[in-house]
């Protein structure tokens, strides 16, 4: 039995508005063509994400209903067929509708509804728009309200998502900066603060916050997981559960869990759950948490990989593309661009997310499309660009070690490790001095009375960058005073 | 000559990195190849009002060119009649890239270059990708950088995008406000401030302040175009004009402004056009200006029309679909929910407009792609958001007027007109008695000494509503005191 | 030895830049007073809460630094006992800066490096100015930078204002909720989706929401204090640890930990913990996401308050003043709507904390005092806002009990309870039909065919509240069809 | 008759609510009372601004009254006598009240009404408290109500502030980056996109695109104004100037005109001026596109400033204070950073006034309070900040042209100007052989087979700045080819 329908024209579908024209060839019924008549605003379509969510939902709702003897088996056992191929993607095309609908998300409810209604339904070989033997309603949605279901299927989706997508994608960057942190654990660089020239840190140390950056947010993402397992399904129209039998929803909730593998329950409140996208909301502040981090990380590969002749270029970006339409030979960090703009783009969809969430009134949050969407949105390109910004920058970074060592020689700043023993004040005097009169700091300290053997005994850049390691010899012992 | 290829396989493009497969059956070259590369991130291409945008620039280019002999007469003209295409969305499907690429938007630049070039080859039965006779840089783009005709492509995008279609959509809207408004002038209602009850006006009156900000947001959008007008175009690499000739921007703007029949300018100042995209910032921050009062219309509307039975229900909302999957006989105010949600995302969108808009280094704002994508992106949701809301809730309202009545009747907040009379401590003496004994309005204040002639004198609902049209009499002087 | 200065005009101070004349009645010393002149912007101050953190700091490194000989004992309890004054807040006026200064915070350190040192040498009888016996920076930064110590203070105050403060009034608020939601468990109501009468519900059920997603909330933010207890002290200038001893990031914490009764520890990648503030920022996001379930709250107690003669007046809102300085009597939800405007203004907080914390470069993230004034604003006006919203507001609502019957009595949507045994269809038909004739639902149900036993048996408000625990007769099996 | 109270204790004051004791040496009555008592929420205060901007209305609305009969003239005289003491500020310390009060600002309008009331009774040597002979309702508000008046505050205080402190600063920085511009005007510079090496520019094209980015946001913040000169006043309650006479809208907007000297009217519709803050939600925006160049200003003072060995240091920015507490002679960019902060801050503030203005319900936005403190908040640290970046950086800024000729002379991407004549494709491999083979790019062209004398004809930075200028020779002509 095919998927698909080779009807062309339209045939009439109903619903308790009336009669309307669907399309022949697809298998929706007529809330979806309703839908897409009234909201045909922009570009934007629920994402598909949402509707394989929804399969496993029909699919367990189904095989509990059908288990109690609530529907015939046969009629259970047909949903959840049909179910599968929504979880596969193989319906995809028969599920339009736009993110700008119905607040509570009723109308890709409907869409799952209708669709699984008509599909069961040429599968046993009776009449599209018929609504039986499988009733979109009654049977399809049998225990359920948009209000429970459409959540649950927001939760399920961005859980998916996140951790097959997000968390593994940072995570092989993280990995990847480790890795680069161990490479370069002994090159030495000049370290910067407020950009400018401070004292001298490794590589490898330098990129061992941006592992560590990461290692947190990933941490943090994933604490907002539990909150997403807790799903809303039994509560159905308000939190009641009215019309689902008593503990409908941690049935269902139990058998999501085993056709995805993932700890989903049923919430303990369902007001809660259902009159608040709470949860979304924190993980897509979490989203963003991430973003943070690596819109610090992108920066500073750009910056330290600019040049090549006049900017910092201690860093060798790799040349994937010609950079300019007019200027010859140009290359420039468009991975990082890249990654600073969706970060940023992460920032804006994440205030819609807050605002979205924050607007929910008595039993239902109507703000539900614009929340997943931006949530998935985000979670698809962060993890999309973390890939690309980890296989065509980082890992191919090349370290420019003239310019690194250049730096070192020519810094100011370690004139840090005389200070403890020559104290502040003198220690600025030297500093300034080298900087007035266009001297070496070593040429300074010497003209300012500090010893060549005290000088080479302390300011040793490989050193400074260990203190605590090295710091046994009285160059790091503080003076006593007073 | 029809446009598109029937080849299959690749054929071998070049650039300055070096040779690289391209699909046989498209135009692009070299550099759009390694875009879709190293850059296939999410979902989000760059809008096609872009290139269509993008037509215009080289088109207008290429006559400049030929114009003053720089271009033999030929290849300018061949390259107009490609960039035709482009400006018609012939060439559509040759535009593939992401919005997350350079941020400079150079990749976009080139694939116009690339399929101009490729396009024309084909014209006049050269080999794809040979680059003769029309070069993708030193031809298509000559005299012309990314960094100067993206930013010009942006600004031509959004004027074209604002005008057409979001000033068009809010125009319509304001005046169904006001018809609407007209209609309703002299049916009074209850007023309210801080939800609570208060006043009374007209629903009329009510409805002349929806269109009022409406009038007043589309003044403000309609004030930042003139910024828009003015292009980048004649800056190149860094706004100095290097491989431009002299006057080269002013008359390639000159020409779009007759091709576009639109008042655009070269900018006075390049080094301000190509480092910031400031005026697409103010733009998108009018865009949610124009989001903000619709958004308070939309949350009115669906306010006022909720209930039926317990709810304020002033308004009867059309119902254009079932609203729930599991209670019967329900409907939701669904236009004015998507309202809401668009307006959010509008916000949204503004907020990663503005970071963006701030991230300008030096010669270059680096952050345009995000920037037109999200503009673009809140001018299309809310353009078409506009209209549904117009066709499908505003111009189907219609007012319970049974409700309405009823609430003028049972309201106290009418004391208000009493006080100047009476005093407000009286006054407010004798709407708590009202309250607390569940009194109406008038049996209160009779009891409280206030003459029935007095009363009936002055508490008239519908003149309540035009104070200063039926003021003359003395019942609206305050009392001479003290 | 009294706190404070008694003298009139100015003593000289100095610095690295040289002389500068400062009041002569308080401690601070070069560097503040530069500070004062060249950030004398606006009016916001850097919080207190920052300094009296700085005095943890400074008291437990001295103790440290004493204990290792590097300080003789006498400096370190003289360093001690001052930094005990400024945790008591009894030098508070000594610490006059700005927000909007260095982006490290160094001003702030060395203001409190400044004022202890002066103080301490008052306290021996030095003078002034003079540094000796304790020097600002050899003595009191001794083993310190601004780089370490700022964003150490920075965690220290976020742990004690959230802990003590927004978690405390929070669980108060929870608790209050639960207590409503217990009072009223039993008092049925009318569920409300899309502002649209729904199925009933109790109105506990309602404030279990609430306080479920206060609950959740709470927890949440209890989460990202772990990611505060780790100090960056110890990684001095830029995270090696240079002028600091082995082991000495350890200690100080430990002592802090001591002192302050928090588990506070030593940052495991110094590194991290000094260019990013990712840890605040994380925390801003959970007070954001605290604040959205409050203007959820806060929204529909001003909405069921609403009225009192045309709203939903579902809840008498205590009358705490006069509503209106035009209309007497009238009463208005004061208390939501400030905790609304609370809401708003920590989202746009915290959308300049996470701006802010994005943009770290290399080694230092230098927005850190924009990032701790924001949290703490968020923190400071939440915590209060929701102590006041409890008192005044949540545990004087009382119900209005007559419109709650009414709402149920009035309502259609219970209709649903039919839906089961009757089928979607037809009791959406019986709906319409209620609203069409504008008639009762059990008249429209028996007039539809519906049996008065069928009716009596399945609509019954307060059962519909608990289908779970009632839900075992038949009333609740769907029919066997197909 | 001296303003201020010496009484101690309190004194008994009543409201609509009842009694309630006051501090005896203070103005204020029983309504500011109850809301410093229900409201003390963290420590953000009404700004002053809005007390002294309601000074001007209760004297405007006196005289009015005055003159029309309304109040007796020496009634009127008393409140225009003591209004003129709040807008010389005299009673500041009169004005207590939070920002986080109810919505609407009533209660900082009853605040003015009870002072101006009890200062008038004071001068007259009545009894405070006792509302004669002059009524804080009555008299004082006469013809007015909260929801207008408030607003109207609103709207005069943030023009004054805008015209007074932020266009004039802003005004000033413009001159002072001109200055900079036409003195630097010859001095050429490498320019730089995507932070890499770009085609040179002179340092005063650089500055002068500052200037004009600030020209353009000062002329579009200005252009918000006309929309904040429109006044709420004359709508009362709810719009329909319920209890005011006619014109008493028109003639209080044209005398606080003329008391401001500013071109204040009444708005045309008032129902859109109360129920919204429309224009203050656009003039928000204005302050924050001001911002959006300042942070791009600032951001590339401190890269360009950075250094001083081993950053980009093409700037030598004033020494203004010491920059670490642990890094002897370390000098920061500390007037960028805070620039940075504010204009970040001023982000998050816009944030939420957007929020804020979406918010309004039926006749009234009730979030105003947050509104008006964001809007002024934003003000008045920019306006400081913009003042102080411009004295301790802009004006002390110098170059380090050595610096500056030895990045032109190590530059490669001059080789564009030769892309015209040899071709993009050619002049390409010649920057890569540059860089490859470590050359100057002179050297590369030559061993490229490019002419000394074509190269040294076409390759001159100076002339490369102008090309429009210098574009007469043919060196500029591109080639004829084809």
């Amino acid at each position: 039995m095919p998927i698909g329908l080779t009807g062309s024209g339209t045939r009439t579908e109903t619903d308790s508005i009336g009669e309307i024209e669907v399309p022949a060839d697809h298998y929706w019924g007529a809330q979806t063509q309703r839908s897409l008549i009234h909201f045909d605003i922009g570009d934007d379509r629920m994402p598909k994400e949402v509707y394989h969510a929804y399969g496993y939902i029909k699919k367990a709702a189904a095989i509990v209903n059908g288990a109690a003897g609530r529907l015939p088996r046969w009629k259970a056992d047909l949903i959840a067929r049909v179910a599968d191929e929504v979880i596969r993607g193989d319906l995809d095309a028969e599920f339009p509708l736009y993110v700008w609908q119905t607040g509570s998300g009723t109308q890709s409810n409907m869409n799952v509804n209708e669709v699984i209604s008509n599909r069961a339904i040429q599968l046993v070989g009776g009449e599209l728009g018929s609504k039986h033997p499988v009733h979109p309603n009654d049977h399809v949605n049998m225990g359920q309200s948009s209000n429970d279901t459409f959540v649950t299927a927001m939760h399920i989706a961005a859980v998916q998502m996140i951790e097959t997508r997000l968390l593994a994608a940072s995570g092989r960057l993280r990995d990847a900066a480790e890795t680069k942190s161990r490479e370069w654990e002994n090159v030495v660089k000049i370290g910067r603060t407020h950009l400018e020239d401070a004292t001298p840190l490794t590589v490898g140390q330098e990129w061992s916050g941006y592992a560590a950056q990461l290692a947190d947010a990933i941490d943090h993402l994933s604490g907002t997981l539990p909150g997403l397992y807790r799903l809303a399904i039994g509560g159905t129209a308000v939190g009641t559960g009215l019309n689902a039998p008593p503990g409908f929803g941690d049935e269902v909730a139990a058998r999501i869990a085993d056709l995805t593998g993932r700890p989903f329950v049923s919430a303990a409140n369902k007001f809660a759950a259902q009159a608040s996208c709470d949860a979304l909301v924190r993980a897509s502040a979490a989203v963003r948490a991430l973003a943070v981090p690596l819109f610090k990380f992108a920066n500073d590969m750009r910056w330290l990989g600019s040049g090549p002749r006049t900017g910092l270029h201690e860093l060798i970006l790799p040349a994937n593309e010609p950079g300019s339409s007019i200027m010859p030979g140009k290359v420039n960090p468009t991975q990082a661009e890249a990654m600073l703009m969706v970060a940023v783009q992460v920032m804006g969809n994440d205030t819609a997310v807050s605002l979205a969430g924050a607007e929910g009134n008595f039993e239902l949050n109507a703000f539900r499309p614009i929340i997943i969407d931006n949530v998935l949105h985000s979670v698809r390109i962060l993890s999309d660009m973390i890939d690309h910004f980890r296989t065509y920058l980082v890992e191919g970074v090349r370290l420019d070690t003239a310019k690194l060592k250049d730096n070192i020689d020519r810094s100011i700043m370690m004139v840090t490790a005389l200070s403890p023993v020559v104290g502040y004040d003198k220690a600025a005097r030297i500093a300034h001095r080298a900087l007035d009169e266009d001297l070496t700091l070593r040429d300074a300290a010497l003209r300012s009375g500090v010893s060549e053997h005290l000088y080479d005994q302390i300011v040793i850049a490989e050193r400074l960058t260990r203190p605590g390691v090295a710091g046994q010899d009285s160059g790091h012992e503080p003076p006593k005073k007073g």
